[in-house]
């Protein structure tokens, strides 16, 4: 079958970037810029010509600008989205006749040949020039016209034909009778700029009476606020908040049975008193959950939401939608296990159920509730363990209300599926970062996340500890340790996030032999000390500054690790859109001083060769003029890191 | 939009190869393997599953084979193409219900649990066997089905719910009621296995007569066949052999005026005699043609035909067909031209020609006339100055009638283009081996062809020279680097080809200071010694020989560079389908002797770990006892080559 039409000659080929073929989007915030390339590739001599093309869904005309030739028939071109949505973007390529043409005749006049046929086949390009270029251009372009008509060489034809105005002309209108186009379904999703740049806290809200022993409610919850606006962060995670299963409850320490008076597992979501659109009763209710939400606001912080997809034996679904649960031969409802254990307390979502369509339609109403109650951030426990057409078809329906929407991704599994739930729509993802500790593994990790396809589509979120990591370093209360890690995690990726209480006060009492928390807060009700000031916090708070005033801590792809021979210290450099720059320079040994010459990288350094720069190290305030791309750095594990705004 | 069924929760990404998302095919012979790779995702912790499945175009259904997981959910499957034409090929990916079960059941029994629920949870499974497992195994299904059902746990249950037969069952009749597929645009092209291992002899037709002065007819290329034959090659490519414009034509050594009696370009093509379908009258009538190439046939030699998309000025076309060449202002028809220079005596075609329709069915017509009468192997001057999309479009139309037809693309131009044409359908394409002299050159391009994508689509055909290149090295007449330039050409490719006459006598005079040879065929009849036999024809005859004998000469792809502590000395593995394994070893240098230790790869030798194994010198005779991986080897110029078959 022949094509369309066999007159166009060019073809797009390899356009970068595109995940699974344009399945999936890749992803900006708003502000970014796009950089997109491809191949154009055509028969013959003839000169080519390319460009991007692009449209916000919600308009109907392509906007566009001209790509670059890099050589080897790649192209480049970008554009900024300025808007939350989606956004198509295509290449497009052409053979440009009037640059041909324009180069063959100044070859030929060079040459001294007679050009006069030459002129008049000029004719049809100034013919459409005439048509769309301004007013301030047709004097020019009907002097060219009258001058080619003469058809016969003549040294102001000759004049006009290799004028470089007559060459803009041609480069800013170009003619192309044909023209090809890449798919049109790469498309960018662009969200607003948290969802590149957040730092997070978690604490159960359980946990916030200031009196030991004592339920907390989202009433004691506001009160901690302040304190977590005035150490910087901007987004705070609560663990589930609904009512939690009175039947086969677990008790304290993950104990099979609870005893009287254990409040359960959070995440063990359901009960007489409601499901997953309901808040427990002893935290408070609705009205008090909004006021919470809306003191946060006032203060800079978001409420983050967990939506965790699964149920506690007493959950209303339970009795209202049997089919949404595995029915056994037996007339139980299948409870989760990991053969040979088993978790009675908790019945998983029967997604392959023949209800499927209610059951997705249920959990979309779920989401739109809670927006519709202020919150705009959800963090999704284990979404790794639901189907990823689920979330894919899930986050697509939130999003055509609300763009502004921001899922987490709590999925601690195989790469490639982090990966596929990132594509299929979630905004941030956690990250094996908890357990990158040496220089080599961090670079390797960093290299991973920041670069191709990947950088395109997965947004990391750094934490050094979670509810359910308690790591191993960590269970050694080394304040340079502790110190170390949520820097690194907070300068290394512009997501960050820190289950807050225990790390502050370093509690790194362990369940012996494995990363949980002794005691966890997941199965009791704990008491913290939330007037707390100490080295902890005061980096934390410190670090989080710097992230508010450096573009350059703000992303996270823009990065390049320096030459450093010591395997203890590691320094890298970030680049923000605004071309600042910070570098970093860390200690990785709790234990041991250590300094070593650092080469900061020329090639990406933002300073002229031999000139004079100074840095200036945002977590001591000293100031140092630099020169060079050698310097001499120690550092002693007290205050184990510099963090140096470098200005030109 | 829900996806059409909620309940399948795996998914298939990143299946390799695929062309250009499937819009291309990739590429083998009949008998060979196609390997393909691909992602299988699924969320949560039950077992996965996956096949490949393929047909071809002329079946309906599916065959299929199971994959293999190779880690990071990474699964590998093959096919075996057996047909000519196109197959499709499609990942699919499923969770595994019955093997989830299977390993459930297993631990629980282990760990001493009741199983009497579990056992009836896998009668659905056997239900399914019972529906496709042969008369011999229903009995042993029934046999689980009625232990099963007792509905608690049994000793017999257990040992039939853990048996290996039933795990057997269960890999071989997968239940699946949900099923991810890829996409099914992955398709590969099948050709005859010509297309992988060709020879090819060059000359021209004009200058076959044994008459010095004399033009050549096809009654004298007959003669000269049983030679052609002899020395081992399998397809004579003639330049064409169509009437030469008399308007404009050039004359010697590419005179822009030609003298009275110069023949003229055979390029040069179209005059009153006819066009693209007919024949030369000086070379004779179809029907001594046709007798040419059914002599060739009988020894084993296919003609094949050039096929230049241009035209002569008095081409029938230029009259009948005014719409199909660029008409230019002044009533004149546009020549081919390099502004400033000029080729008057060449009218290109010009596909941008609203009439291009009809362009392409005449061009479509031309080729099957000459398949009509017989010719299999067309090589195709200058592909990459007519649109790729034509291309396409004409390869694909021939070959629906035609699956065994071989294009011969001869483009010498950037990388992206030639693999471009390789992608839209030709067979083979010529490469710049011709200008990669050195070790690191030959190894860094052979790299780069039998890699990747690229050695999925593109078949190399190595040519040391052709009458448009008299390479500088060989403009030096000496021996050593026509022996190797040759033995390197037929040894790293399968299809290698040599414009012969001037070849086997070392013509080397060029047109000064460019790789055009003097004198040129091109412009001339010339007159040559179809009786020469010397240290070059020898060469060729022994090494065609080899390539016939050595299934691991009769592809490319599969080759590995040895390390040879030498910058003279290249050596290399060849592995052929059937396992078996050459090694070439060759001296570079054509004027010194050169030695060194040669590194064998185990990891690639078909060889045992200090087993004893034999060379022979497929070259010389002699054979060798070998043992381990380090072998002294010494090559001089007078015969600079070792060709090892190794046995095991």
């Amino acid at each position: 079958m022949k094509p369309g039409n066999g007159q166009n000659r060019a073809v797009i080929r390899d356009v970068y970037p595109s995940i699974d073929g344009g399945f999936y989007p890749i992803k900006r915030v708003t502000g970014e810029w796009v950089n997109v390339w491809a191949d154009v590739l055509a028969d013959g001599h003839d000169l080519l010509n390319a460009s991007l093309a692009w449209r916000h869904e919600s308009e109907t005309d392509w906007q566009e600008a001209p790509a670059q030739a890099i050589g080897q028939n790649r192209w480049h071109g970008k554009f900024q989205v300025t808007r939350q949505g989606f956004y198509q973007y295509r290449f497009r390529g052409w053979i440009d006749y009037a640059q041909t043409w324009q180069k063959g005749i100044g070859k030929k006049i060079a040459a001294g040949l007679e050009v006069g046929v030459e002129l008049l086949e000029g004719i049809p390009f100034l013919q459409h020039l005439l048509g769309v270029v301004e007013e301030e251009h047709q004097v020019f372009v009907k002097e060219c016209k009258a001058e080619f008509s003469v058809g016969k060489s003549n040294p102001e034809a000759h004049l006009l034909a290799t004028s470089p105005r007559l060459a803009e002309l041609f480069a800013r209108y170009p003619y192309r009778p044909f023209m090809a186009q890449s798919a049109d379904d790469t498309r960018v999703w662009v969200d607003r700029e948290k969802a590149r740049f957040s730092t997070w806290y978690e604490f159960f809200p359980r946990s916030a009476s200031s009196v030991p022993g004592q339920h907390g409610t989202f009433a004691d919850c506001e009160k901690i606020l302040p304190r977590v606006a005035e150490m910087g962060f901007d987004t705070l995670y609560f663990p589930p908040v609904h009512p939690i299963g009175e039947v086969d409850r677990k008790g304290k320490n993950d104990k099979t049975v609870a005893d009287p008076g254990d409040v359960g597992s959070c995440w063990g979501i359901g009960s007489r008193h409601g499901g997953h659109t309901s808040l427990h009763p002893d935290l408070g209710d609705l009205k008090s959950f909004q006021k919470l939400v809306k003191t946060a606001k006032g203060l800079g912080i978001e409420i983050a939401m967990d939506l965790a997809l699964q149920c506690a034996p007493d959950h209303p679904w339970v009795k209202e939608h049997p089919a949404w649960f595995k029915q056994r031969p037996d007339g139980t409802v299948q409870f989760a296990e990991n053969p040979p254990k088993k978790y009675q307390d908790i019945y998983p979502i029967f997604f392959e159920s023949e209800d499927w369509e209610n059951l997705w339609d249920e959990i979309l109403k779920v989401v739109m509730f809670w927006i519709d109650k202020g919150i705009r951030v959800f963090r999704v426990d284990n979404p790794h363990t639901k189907p990823i057409p689920f979330w894919h078809w899930l986050i697509g329906e939130v999003r055509k209300v609300h763009p502004d929407i921001i899922f987490l991704s709590e999925a601690f599994t195989l790469p490639k599926i982090m990966l596929e739930l990132a594509k299929a729509g979630f905004t941030q993802s956690y990250t094996y970062f908890t357990w990158r500790n040496s220089k080599d593994e961090l670079i390797q990790y960093l290299n991973e996340l920041t670069q191709g396809p990947v950088s395109e589509v997965f947004r990391p979120n750094f934490w050094p500890n979670t509810p359910d990591i308690n790591p191993y370093p960590l269970q050694n209360p080394s304040e340079p340790l502790y110190l170390t890690r949520y820097f690194l995690a907070a300068t290394l990726s512009s997501n960050v996030g820190v289950y807050g209480p225990v790390y502050e006060q370093m509690v790194h009492q362990s369940v012996p032999g494995r990363e949980e928390y002794y005691d966890s807060e997941k199965y009791a009700v704990r008491h913290w000390d939330w007037d707390l000031r100490n080295n902890i916090t005061h980096l934390m708070t410190r670090v989080n500054q710097a992230r508010k005033d450096q573009k350059a801590l703000q992303q996270t792809n823009q990065i390049r690790f320096c030459h450093l021979e010591n395997s203890n210290l590691l320094a890298f450099l970030k680049t923000g859109e605004d071309d600042s720059q910070v570098l970093a320079v860390v200690n990785l040994d709790p234990n041991q001083s250590h300094h070593g010459e650092l080469h900061l990288p020329y090639d990406w350094l933002k300073v002229g060769h031999n000139a004079q720069y100074q840095v200036r190290d945002l977590m001591s305030e000293a100031s140092y003029s630099w020169q060079g791309e050698r310097h001499f750095v120690a550092l002693n594990p007290d205050w184990p890191f510099h963090l140096f705004e470098i200005k030109g």
